[in-house]
């Protein structure tokens, strides 16, 4: 790996030069809160680099690796090795690349991991952290990171997050959505306020909500999985939601309240000022055996059908006509084919004064990679506008993955150093600096 | 914009040189009927660059321009400067390059508007305007159109094609699938045939149909909309057309009926030698407010998801079963997930002596752009037969709109160029010209 | 065509050298089990070349030429000489490609065919044919064919691979999974059981399974078509089998009949040994009248719209649960939007030691050209792990498309020499000869 790394022109080698000296705003990842909390210092590689990384064990169980090795009960050592061992059949795999800016970012040299240098590697890794402090806070500063916003529900503790400049969480809003007993229960206790019926939900979810904007919180972002159905209010969901609270409520009816509470956590987000993430296409049920064995995140989901065009621009068309109006709101998408249809969308919603109501959100999950992100830029310029572009964000549960904003910048400025040395840019370089700095920095600054 | 914009290799240049002095067949446009009655005469830039482009539209409502100053009450000016701060924006967005090849094609110059130009810009198109007749006449002759077809319903006033060589109506035929009251009312009124039955309303579509061929119509036109299902006929169309003429027809039973006026057309089109063109794949529903706000074609419509591949073969097969056959059949895809599906359709019907009864159209709509314009050629050569290609058409409201030939015509040049530098194609460099007058010019022109 | 057709770098060209020369394994085709059991000469280039090639006769079909000339009475000259003046037309098109090799590899020289040569042609290939002693030996040998697995039914007579090294049956289970009356009839015949009941035939097929075996059968294939949906056992098949051998079966018993066989055969392929080829998303069933003309694989079939992601999973899932687990499976799409679903599937389910377990195929049927072999690549390498990749199979009925992994091969070794000369392998040459090796023969050799 090269300075020049996925940089092919003059043009792109120079922006990339400007690009990587901005900070980072990392506006969606999973981050754990309690490692946050105690400023965790980590003093193995396993630790830092693999545990907390479901893709890597993903790509070891398509290799043939056994799950021994990868959520059993080897040793940590063990475990590195067999990722060591894995990482060279991984050409073309983004993990290949990947893996080599994370040991680079720590190690200051570019090593390809293999059987081969995989004690050696693993020695001085850790004989690394041991010797430098590398906790949370170092992680944050050596990454240049000057906004985090780790997922959490809304009735984690999040006092975490308390005078801590830079870090905020994004609101998780699947189980608001997907409302039961336990939820209510929990958050009945979290805000003090009985909950009996839809409406004390609805209260008590709207004080926790300022709760959130309280110590900073700017995003929510919900999972509009594979099968996503909008179903319009018919006035039963105070009904439903009885059901659902007794857990005796069917499927068909669990969708329509859950398309009932997602428009009324919209509104909420446009009131309170919150940018709405919609992740969408996840089909996360795949192997019943990797879900026991390795827990829902566990690396096996796969891509869902294309999203129902009709159902996202139903939900879109009540948020907007509804006196709130949209939220700003961010749409990310797992289908590749679908690329073309949310990046339209954004021209189909509009709000004065207000640039990209509706954008697309960067490549996402199984789509960050170079072929992913690229294919998400050029759908972005061509059927919206590229320049109110968010920009990246890693999503990621892995402190290292902070390396992705660097991957995504090269790639976007190999793009636009493409696209202006061939002339389909009638501007200057000056210009492009622009667009650099609003889809590296300043278009997601804007929304926090 | 160089002279060599987005040809990129000798034999691309050479192409295009050879390509760009061909006349345009525009062979399905939505060009103002009454623009062309009375010669239409353009004085002010506003009205002949943006009023008549909802493309340009809806780029304004993304960047957050008020709608003020897009279909609202401000003047002509200030839309046309908000439009000129709006373009810089638009980097990689095909709006971005037809702007400034439209104010070329008038004022023979590149100039990219911004919001540092605008007023200049305008003063000076203005007094281009004032001190030369750019009326329809002479716009159709600069871009050396030698076919125009712009749509008409079955029920407009086509005396205007009358004795207009070069210019003849295209037949949209949305109303005449979704018959209702108001519809058999006008063609009763137009063709002096009193309308009850679904036979009366056949024969009066028949004799309509024999009018637009008098005027030299030679294509009609169809929007399969996001969703569209074909039902064969169950012998109660009848009871279903008093039902549509009444306005109590059901949802189910219109879909059952138009599936059977569409097939009743497609076999009258094959009759009389129309070429079907069946616009695939559009969500029109989106917004609302927008839809109140700039009406049904004001630029907000997005992509739907795939076509039913089954109802779309089904369809064909019915009328390629019938006593007429299939008529010449050009699909339009929206969805460039489809490219592949429409273009493979290609060879699964078949006329004898007939090259390319099914042919793929070109990009449409929001895939007019280098990167759909591709897709759709790539997808076309590879899984049908590119020789067979219509070419391009506008589908623009717009006259400034015929500079997208020239972008088409330098896109294929160059896709072409390419292909053969790189010894893909075991042919001379005459070949390839052959193979540009046919897809620029010649398979259109046989299509009138 | 040059030696360094589609190869545009040095190590293009390198890796090929190295490529060029490893032995074919042709793991899933269509030859004929009576021209291999008499190891038929070919005399005549229209019975080598054109009469068991559909793809050709479709691409005649596109380009007019009447039926006569392709499946009709005219002689095999006129369909050859009608044949030769199709090629020209076909630029861009794979069969372009293919023609010129296919004549290269018997007459040791590129010609294009056309017109203008298509007299002269006839006679040189004639001349050559009855000079040389074109058989099937003789073609297997000349193109370096290690391994051919031809497809072939549970009841069709396999004596003809007894003894025969490098030539097995590739189980087409289509009219297992189908199964009706005639289907138990004549497997009752070749194995000599009575087949009354599901058990009954459930005990015949495994007896067979085993012929197969024995003859060295490694493979099995499905084909699910547009509209595949699985149906979980609700312990009802076996009164749908007695229906359906009577013949009396309704359309949604049938489909969950068949989801119940093909479950009951993907545990059986599991514990057997043979891989499991899944050919996904046709829509066969377009043109009627070509149908009856031309047959069931005339060359006319389309693709179909996305595969039921859930279904498959679901499907997959309840393999992998059960006592046996999951066969190798080699998913093929034959729609291009479905890549990057299949290919992440991939990493949905795993066995431990066993890389690759679901893999995606290679480019199949309408996708076999560089566009589709390309894309193929990307979508495995960055969804996937490309190192699993089992590599090309031609899946074709002519003796002369195994050029068809020459194509495959060039294509293969470009798209990784220009992945290498951009940087973005951090490896030498070796490493990428060894990934050669693998993707053009072992990872194939090692499903034998």
């Amino acid at each position: 790996m090269t300075d020049n790394f996925l940089l092919t022109t003059k043009t792109a080698k120079e922006l990339y030069a400007y690009a990587k000296a901005l900070p980072i705003i990392d506006y969606h990842n999973h981050l754990s809160l309690a490692d946050i909390k105690e400023n965790k210092r980590f003093t193995d590689i396993y630790d830092l680099w693999l545990a907390p990384d479901p893709y890597k064990h993903r790509a070891m169980r398509m290799c043939g690796v056994p799950e021994k090795y990868i959520t059993g009960d080897a040793d940590g050592k063990e475990k590195f090795i067999k990722w060591c061992e894995t990482v060279p059949k991984l050409l073309g795999n983004p993990l290949y690349h990947w893996s080599v800016m994370e040991l680079c970012a720590m190690l200051g040299k570019a090593v390809v991991p293999s059987a081969r240098n995989a004690e050696d590697l693993y020695r001085e890794c850790n004989e690394y952290l041991s010797e430098n402090v590398v906790d949370v806070k170092y992680l944050l500063e050596v990454f240049n990171v000057e906004f985090a916003s780790p997922c959490a529900s809304l009735t984690d503790d999040i006092s975490v997050f308390k005078d801590k400049s830079g870090l905020a969480p994004s609101l998780r809003g699947d189980d608001i959505v997907s409302v039961n007993g336990d939820f209510t229960k929990k958050l009945s206790d979290v805000t003090g306020m009985e909950i009996r019926t839809l409406c004390d939900f609805e209260r008590a979810v709207k004080k926790r909500l300022c709760d959130f904007e309280e110590v900073g919180c700017r995003y929510s972002d919900h999972a509009l999985d594979n099968g996503f159905t909008y179903h319009a209010d018919d006035g039963s969901n105070a009904d439903r939601f009885t059901d659902a609270v007794l857990g005796s409520i069917t499927d068909t009816d669990r969708e329509k309240l859950s398309s009932y509470i997602l428009t009324f956590l919209a509104k909420e987000y446009s009131r309170i000022g919150f940018t709405m993430q919609l992740h969408i296409g996840a089909q996360r049920y795949t192997s019943t055996r990797l879900r026991k064995q390795a827990g829902a995140v566990g690396g096996f989901a796969a891509i869902g059908n294309s999203v129902d065009i009709k159902s996202l621009t139903i939900f879109l068309d009540v948020v907007d006509m509804s006196e709130s109006g949209l939220p700003k709101t961010i749409l990310f998408t797992l289908n590749p084919a679908d690329n073309a249809l949310i990046s339209v969308l954004s021209g189909s919603y509009s709000k004065d004064g207000m640039p990209g109501i509706i954008t697309q959100g960067p490549a996402w999950w199984w789509c960050d990679h170079k072929k992913g992100i690229t294919d998400m830029l050029e759908n972005t310029e061509v059927f919206g506008v590229l320049s109110n572009f968010v920009g990246m964000t890693t999503d990621s549960r892995s402190f290292l993955s902070f390396v992705r904003h660097d991957y995504f910048r090269r790639i976007l400025c190999d793009c636009i150093g493409q696209r202006y040395e061939s002339g389909e840019y009638f501007c200057g370089v000056d210009a492009l600096k622009d667009m650099i700095f609003k889809l590296c920095y300043l278009n997601a600054k804007e929304t926090i």
